[in-house]
């Protein structure tokens, strides 16, 4: 983007998650303009986009492309619609944000990173979780050495409810559409790359997942480059909440991060003490990274930097996933 | 307001306080349009207003009382100005909301809030603590018995920094200007009235404050007209952030609001355990509290139904205040 | 005490609380020999004490006194005896461990004190609070300057159930027998004299209490010699065990000591997290300070040190109770 | 033992784990005689066990066999001599506790459980974690339903010192000397038995460890019989003490045993909040799980109730080490 210029969007997909960003967008980043939104169901969005007083709706992303005021793409469409996307925006010059995964297919996301190198145009991807101040922190104070040499680093991450059996046909698996936020993680707090994976797995909470191989709880143990290890257990549903904690212990200390709670409130009474809950679901845990990660991107665009998580970022942890299913399938460790 | 109408704003007074409620209007109800901000500086005002999209700037406080399009004032001027403003609002038929306190003299309170009820408009006090999800849950809490009878309320409620001692001469002291907002919270969570106040003061932290008869550091003990006792500890400074917890507890139990801290992370190194720091500032700490208040406060104003804090409010805590004054003065409790 | 004698003991009064001592002893001082315990009622006793293997019961304290191979009485019976067993041990130049209070009347109390004083023999009361290794290390922080300059110290204290009311009835009242350990505990953390106190109180709990002009919560406010402050909280009875709480405020920062729990257990569940319970009674509570202060006390008589809780200890906290009891009842501050 | 009878010990071995025993049966089951003491250095001991009021102090370990008089003995020596010392315990009638493990090879093992089966006696084997009141706790409440179905338990234990090289030798290494604490709080915890397990580890402490293909730091993954699954993360060294957590998660909900604190005293000052440490010490940690433990021993003695750690228990745990170290040197799953 030409220095000084004004960031003017199109986002292409208005589901769930492109309708928060464009929220978010709207709420903290005055100086943006959102000027058209594309979704195939148009209708839907009509009033919901007009409230927002976005005036440009439409059905076909063309409208986005072929637009020269739009210098800059939101991709928050199904998966497989991701690649022609980057593709069509790189060529056009428009500097690009594409939630995770780019592909489940590496080759294809190959060829997507290739266009956008080519174009010399911005990737950035959805991993929000790097954006998060608790992760910050604590990756600022691995940095910095606080907990000496890294020995390991543990992470719990259980989503409150089972998504429905069609996401789960087209997922990719437990490990691509879960699990790789934790290998993004993983890679980002450690500073370092997986080098081998093994995971034991298993279904505890609905049988029909079987049919697909996949599984709703694995423990998935990794060895980084740097010598150190990782534990990440991931588990498709809780009875209390979205549970997200983070351990890393090394020669000189163990930083931890805990779940946020809702409130700091306590109740002692008939010989119990009751505290509150921890945040019940991820657009309630993550509210401030979804907002940061777009600050950050919008000064990556603005400044002609290069984005915190790129398409090689996301690339990796879709090579970890495959590998991951391919350790559990064979039930032994598998290098990359 | 008349039902359906749209609130347009008019603002007095952009100091730190003005203009974080215009930005957090801006940002959070942009069905809200501000249409004029006032503030006798003017010119430090231009491109921060500008830049948000504000059109009039105005130094003169009539062009809002006079434009009829304005339904709706903001007053965030100095105090000693607060009683001439809201007459002029209610005259001209404009909702109003008013920082705290409205003026430190009751009979010139009674007069404004006499004017807004002869007028039939809303005016809301800035109170902004009861807005806050963690005492909300609190009240809610204690209003549903699960600490049964109220035995005894406690607030701590301690500043990171002494205010320069300019506004300690002009603010009423420490009674008016800090331990206030203790006394409305004490009023909201206990829904009873305060009888009798003791107060036990000392001057610890910069003995200049000693000229003004004020002090930076007091014990207020209450009697509550529910029967129940209070206590509340405020000092002007402490080396650790802004520390602000309650506990209320009662026959059946005791529910208790800590700090909230900045993140959840945690380090154990060397033999310590380090956690992370409560929030360091009022505007960090009551951040969602700010604008839940506007949140109940246009909602007030679109529905016509009373304010969550109204002139009433705002007036007893002052009379505690000035009866705490007293009691810190003769050194013997003081009756309402 | 003789350097490099053995102690041997004579217990006067085996209720709840010379039986803990007892035991205790033999438990934890194997070194130490009990040669006779007394108590009125002596039938109930022989079972108990022969288990322990305990050779001498008796009725008569005199079986004690005039024992010469006894060189240090412990005294558990009620507090009225205090007084004559204290100037008997005395007088018979026996070491003494008294259960507090020494006596409800100072000039007794000054009495007692005397004796020992003339006699040289070492006098050490029951304040075991001071023996806690949390209230311990507490002591050691605010002592190496950790919270700075003094402001403030907050103690709660509450008990789990209500002492029979014929106990209220000869105790001396609730400031009297409660109130005292948190007057000395005080004195003890802060190094400094009680100069003024103010009390606020009722009768939330069982109204028969009013008949002995007695209170079942009360606030206790006082002014220290060294400049700071003191909040005390106490009440009779909570639904969830007993509370005991400490904060020390200061110019650098503030120490806290929370309730123990029984364990380190959570439980997630149904969206609530539910953690342990604290320490449900004194006598679990302060079971380490129970022993600790024994270790003390042995101690201070093995090597002739003076104790670390003496006459003189008890006798201000008594003072200070009674000053309080004067101020509830005129409400207003009393100087001692 | 026939009913009745006073239990009157013989302890074999009196190094650091021989004299805690020692120490605590004294202390706390005054009603048990310990009757002779054996070590191959008697010099050492003498003055200690007299002031302990020990008697009969030998080299000999026939001198406690061959004593009729005795009727327990505690096994407390170096592992390779427990099988001999079992077999003649048992042939002499005398119940025992033997430290843990009876042997590092099972063939042995089942020598000596059978000896002991034949001769009717009780063998308890010293995993004392079992007695820890919050585990205990945990089990309760799992088996009580309160998460569930059991989906996995996770077990964190890491010392805070590299035992001496020496000790490695020989121990078996850390699966068998570390884990197997773990393995058997996973069979005890879950109420199942391991199925498979799969290890990653590596040294990153002292890389002299390697020579006895050890490590200093292990993941070892598990699956159950009743089809849950566990992981237990050992290192050999930490900067800040003993850390020991527990989780176990499951259908309903997540019960989490974390680090008991040495006090409850918490420091805010300049920023930072400061809480005191977990215990730094296994005996520490475990002090009153030493003594729990032989309160059920001497319980399961004396009224000949199977003992809650049995010789079988201890087999299993170091058949599961024995797979552990077959998986950590093939790097790949062990069925058992």
């Amino acid at each position: 983007m030409i220095e000084g210029e004004k960031i003017v969007l199109g986002i292409i997909g208005c589901g769930r998650i492109g309708r928060l960003h464009t929220n978010n967008i709207i709420y903290n980043f005055p100086e943006v303009t959102i000027k058209t939104i594309q979704d195939i169901e148009v209708g839907s969005l009509m009033n919901w986009a007009k409230d927002l007083g976005i005036k440009n709706i439409t059905a076909n992303s063309n409208d986005i492309f072929s637009d020269n005021d739009i210098n800059c793409v939101l991709i928050c469409s199904p998966t497989p619609t991701h690649i022609d996307y980057i593709i069509a925006a790189a060529n056009t010059k428009k500097d690009i944000f594409c939630e995770k995964p780019i592909d489940l297919d590496p080759k294809k996301t190959n060829v997507a990173i290739d266009s956008v190198k080519r174009n010399g145009v911005t990737l950035q991807v959805g991993f929000m979780k790097r954006f998060d101040k608790t992760y910050s922190l604590m990756k600022k104070m691995v940095s910095e050495g606080k907990i000496g040499k890294q020995y390991i680093i543990k992470i719990t991450s259980r989503d409150p409810y089972l998504p429905p059996l069609n996401y789960i046909k087209t997922s990719g698996g437990i490990f691509l559409d879960m699990t790789c936020h934790d290998f993004d993680l993983l890679r980002f707090l450690t500073g370092s790359e997986v080098e081998e994976v093994f995971v034991m797995g298993d279904v505890f909470i609905d049988p029909s997942i079987r049919q697909y191989n996949d599984f709703d709880m694995v423990i998935v143990n990794v060895r980084m480059a740097n010598g150190s290890l990782g534990v990440i257990e991931n588990c498709r549903k809780t009875n209390f909440g979205y549970d997200q904690r983070i351990e890393m212990f090394g020669s000189y200390g163990s930083v931890y991060a805990d779940n946020p709670l809702v409130t700091t409130i306590s109740l002692k009474s008939d010989n119990i003490i009751e505290i509150d809950n921890q945040t019940y679901w991820f657009m309630e845990r993550y509210k401030d990274a979804y907002i940061e990660q777009f600050r950050s991107f919008f000064n990556s665009v603005k400044n002609n930097k290069p984005p915190l998580v790129n398409g090689v970022d996301c690339l990796k942890a879709i090579l970890i996933g495959i590998a991951a299913k391919k350790s559990a399938k064979e039930s032994k460790p598998v290098i990359l």
